[in-house]
């Protein structure tokens, strides 16, 4: 059993091309024997955002602090605490972070990703 | 793509023999197209628990708010908001309030649990 904080452990900047002032924490993965899918937490800063684009599988997201938007089609879509966000897979989504504070959310994916 | 609140929608009461004052959403599950992995929200009443049992499939296991313990073997592990919980395959496990106000948690587990 591994029992951390989600805060305690070290977080990465996200690289990927179309992202700003993202990080990204790895709280359950392959390291840790999981076998199906990875847990992650993210961080967007005022202003910044994940890029626009679709994966092939799908994410399921628990926002805990912040506001912003997550783009639903065309439209934004609030974002705030306790809000569940399922993308399907090839589904396009982009998250935003428009409010003041950092925006933080769990973003749980498939190991197959 | 799918966006609630997690409170928004019903919970139903656990029904599973030794549980006591728990009830769960199902806030992304096979209804909503999620091909691997469902999202559930756990409510566990002050004194409440979960059975102490093992099953053959993993939980990724994310604390929302109250306080309580998870049984790691033989020992009583703190449960606060932010506490991250990987519980392998077949991993005896319990959850248990152990605080004055509802034990609010994530529990993720595979499809094909």
């Amino acid at each position: 059993m591994k029992i951390i904080h989600y805060e305690g452990g070290e977080s990465a900047p996200v690289e990927t091309e179309g992202a700003t002032g993202c990080s990204v924490r790895w709280l359950i993965g392959e390291a840790d024997g999981a076998p199906n899918f990875d847990m992650r937490q993210f961080e967007v800063a005022p202003g910044g955002g994940t890029p626009k684009h679709s994966q092939a599988h799908e994410h399921e997201v628990f926002v805990l602090e912040g506001t912003g938007v997550v783009l639903d089609g065309d439209i934004e879509r609030l974002l705030e605490p306790g809000i569940v966000v399922y993308v399907p897979p090839k589904e396009p989504h982009q998250f935003r972070n428009t409010g003041t504070t950092p925006l933080k959310f769990l973003c749980l994916i498939p190991r197959l990703a």
